[in-house]
């Protein structure tokens, strides 16, 4: 199948060479050169604008992924390249897009008869090779047409064992895509894997966090360890109930360097996150873990914030109390009950 | 009444003026000499040692009061002091014990028929003039005996209106103290009383925080603004749902300057706020506002948790993100919506 | 001042008593007759339909206070009202509308250069007696042109203790209303204050049902105490922390019964605590408090939800655990402690 | 090399067949006499009391594994054991003691030179099979003695991939055990999988939550998805950052059941998490996350909080708002927009 592969970042350049792996025929756009001439040496047509790309595609109808950041930069050229398409062209919208954009874009491309398909990607830098996790949503018809390309990036069934009663569901799960639903299904269920990514992400992060610090000298003494958290997270690979592809990547990390030195601490977060919030409360649903694992986000960027300010200005205010000079006592506790049972 | 007090810090000093002033005698003990010549020149009889204070407290039952930071120095100097005791005398512990040290302490002195009173005291800075709010656990008879020393530390039913039905209550509740119940309880109340206090603290930061931000360049120009902090703390105190003390506190410091700028965001916690969770978890009860605004002081000590570099870690495992590169931009979902309606 | 008022519920009805009581004109309207009339006997001019309203109002600018429930019926009154009125009337929306509907309702109505003002109020069914606090955006000379409206529902500067250094500020904050910004400006301020009171809300509810469970038979039976909440909630009326008027409703509550029974513990949310969170993470803000407080009232809600179920489903996948079948016994760490302390 | 297994439940019963299946010996017991006559079925020796299992595992050092429910009863069969061994001997306890617990028997137990090993056990049901993995602590030499046990035990390496750079590390871990530090190092490291493991499902839990529920009809319509959660566990752990063997386990629960209702959604929490949650505050470490998990189980058991009812009395108190008498519309923000949008 021939498709046209727009924005050549870290994701889309790999997808690009692992549909061209699997026989596909891919024109390229990326607005700048490098990465175009880079995917023309692997065996790409490299085009030079998107009236170009559109053009270099041929016959209809047109397919032409879209891998780019979301928010403006999608949306622009979103409208820019439906302005060079016509009726049963396919779009795909393969980045991280809120799903109510999706639904409404899906809807004005829809008055000119261009089928819009919302595809949540998951994969990173791994993909290439392990392949994507797809979640794909639209009109039926359009994403039964891309079959060949979902299922050229899908990792397929590999050695993964079989969930019991499998075979009576859908095969293309298991092969590594969905049709989650109508447009905007796609998007959202992937909004809501990110959520949960974050959440997963911010409970190993405390459990770690606890191990490290089990040396504290605020503790007694005969209750500090010095724990190995390379070979911890090396067991919870192996057979532990924890064990996850998450995991594996904190072992990786913590058997390269157990301190992290490297890692300023400073985390981002990308709009899925968030979203999964909002979605969580309009639909009333308690999301108290995704929540929080968003706010730590927040939270790693700010040096003091200024509700800790005001904690700090109303405790002098009842107080008196300067903080930072008081000297904290963690043990306090267990240091009287040692004393008191004497 | 005639009564010891040992521990002449913010609280204690100015307990044993407010006492004196409603006509008690004070005997008054500290490690560093400051404090006691300071009282004695308003009036209390300084002495200059436990043992000391024991004598010039003279005829039995005496009455010693301890006002001293919870942990070794309350546990050590409640023995020392028991060990000059004798059948009948009282010692109220009027700090921050953890209760289940009082539970403890309490039967161990009964041992030697020396009662063990424990006195949770709220009031801070501001008790010498509007009173102590004080919560007690012990014996009847005991707690009944104090009734003068507790009616002239406590705020007394001043102007605050009258709950309706309270005439049918314990009158001692109005007039500014309660006995809780058995050793331990007084603590056990005041720790509660701090972990609400932290979480009151923290939803006062939330939504000050919330109203600082809205003036941030990442929101859209048409809704953003500049607010006057110090006029709406002002304003809630007037008619408001959330007028408080510490509201009232809180308006006081934004007054003075609404920019925070010499706190710096380092906030302390001290046992109560830990020990309310524990005891929350104790009981299954789900705290997690009172976690949560205990977890906001942890934080706020740090500049960088491991926990965090781990998310860096895993982030960068599985999509090569590096962090601080790419710009954060919050309003990209918006910024997509403005775009998508045009 | 005349002044027309939509929507006569608990908190319009009062309104308008309140200002009657000062001296002002009121014209109201309701959709349903009976509080008409019974505004009617209070004084009130009582008008038919919104065109009738419009039109007793006489002289220009005509102010409409709309005091109806935030969503659709707001936003078609406001419509239906604009229709009838001129260049300088006066819409103020006196709700808990949403701040961003706010900024385009007032931007559609500039264009006919009608005014419209959000106001924020505060004060529940205690307000016609305490006086309302208010928190308004829109234009100055709108604001300016309504303060003795604002005054007579304002609460007035009482016997509220100045905040120190207040004597610099804008005097209208102390008589319990602010201007608060442009257009949204007031309803924001709002907002935030709706979410900070589920804040504070739920650390009460969180600290009173850690006194209530004490005396739980899981606990160490040393360690139970069955603690009277009416008085505790009263003490703390009288110097502590945590005094505020949440507080004194609370106390009331529980003077008038200690076990609650006439509530159902199902807890309605209005759209300020939802948009509140929104708002946090629009800007950033880990407001984790206020999400928590929110959550719980979802959770209130329902019976159990799904996703506790699947926690279940996957604790039988992985330990075969059949929930409810096993005894849970929150002691046992303290009975092996007691155990291992022979 | 021979073992005593005390403690044939889920875990025991099948840790002796994995033993037996490696070529190791077993002198079983357990209170009842039904397990005890299985094993013997599969090959161990069985034996009527402690006295004939130390007795029938013949020559010195003996190794005892204890498999029994945390807290007393292990206390109890620890105390009893070991008056029944002699110096060398061996007592491994592999269930969810408390770290302290450890801590202070292995000291009673070195006072008689017996050996004392705690082991934190994963692996569940699914043990017997994947085999177990395992977080020892205690005297090197006991645990570098008990090697062939633990290796029988622990899954191997399998066909996990290795771990980069993990050449340079202890051989055991990637095996599927670690020996993490002195007495209680086991235990405690345990203690915190479970507490990520509470996280980890917690995350799991909202995500399908929020899937589940955007059928809701509170959602405008264009916005409503029914969304096949079983096909999305499933392409989920198909290349997806978050798949990991608990999504497996979910995976095949919504197979069997999409709607879960064989579960009824009250779900039970043990020692560890709670635990955990109080380590993180001894350590001053902000784990929202895992206490949120925690109090989500807390929770899940209770109809309806006290705190909830104490929420609604103050709505009462307030706004005279009367709980579940108003229609609750989740959507009115949005139904607002879209009217406002017109």
């Amino acid at each position: 199948m021939r498709i046209g592969m727009i924005g050549l970042g870290r994701m889309g350049g790999n997808m690009a060479r692992r549909l061209m792996k699997a026989g596909h025929q891919c024109v390229v756009y990326d607005h700048s050169a490098q990465p175009r001439e880079a995917l023309a040496k692997d065996g790409a047509t490299a085009s030079h604008s998107l009236a170009d790309l559109v053009k270099q595609l041929g016959d209809k109808p047109r397919v032409i992924w879209l891998m780019l950041p979301a928010g403006l930069v999608t949306e622009e050229t979103v409208t820019a390249i439906a302005a060079l398409l016509e009726q049963g062209d396919i779009i795909v919208d393969g980045g991280n897009s809120f799903y109510k954009d999706d639904i409404s874009r899906a809807r004005k491309l829809a008055e000119k008869n261009i089928r819009y398909v919302d595809c949540g990607t998951s994969g990173g830098i791994w993909g290439v090779e392990r392949g994507y996790c797809m979640m794909v949503g639209g009109p039926k018809e359009a994403v039964d047409f891309l079959d060949p390309i979902f299922s050229a990036l899908a990792p397929g069934c590999g050695d993964i064992p079989r969930t019991p009663g499998r075979d009576k569901g859908d095969p293309r799960a298991e092969r590594g895509y969905i049709h989650a639903g109508p447009s905007g299904a796609g998007h959202f269920v992937k909004m809501v894997h990110n959520g949960i990514e974050y959440g997963l992400m911010q409970a190993y992060a405390e459990g770690f966090e606890i191990l490290r610090n089990k040396d504290s000298t605020d503790l007694p003494s005969g209750e500090r360890f010095e724990l190995n958290l390379a070979d911890i997270a090396e067991v919870w690979r192996r057979g532990s109930v924890i064990s996850s592809w998450l995991l594996d990547l904190g072992a990786a990390a913590l058997t390269k360097d157990a301190s992290l030195e490297n890692f300023s601490g400073y985390v981002q977060d990308s709009g899925e996150g968030r979203w999964t919030v909002e979605a969580a409360i309009e639909e009333s649903v308690p999301a108290t873990v995704l929540s929080t694992a968003l706010y730590t986000r927040f939270r790693s960027r700010q040096t003091h914030s200024f509700g800790e300010k005001l904690l700090s200005a109303m405790r002098f205010g009842f107080g008196g109390h300067v903080e930072g000079q008081e000297p904290i006592d963690p043990a306090s506790k267990t240091a009287t009950r040692r004393q008191a049972s004497r």
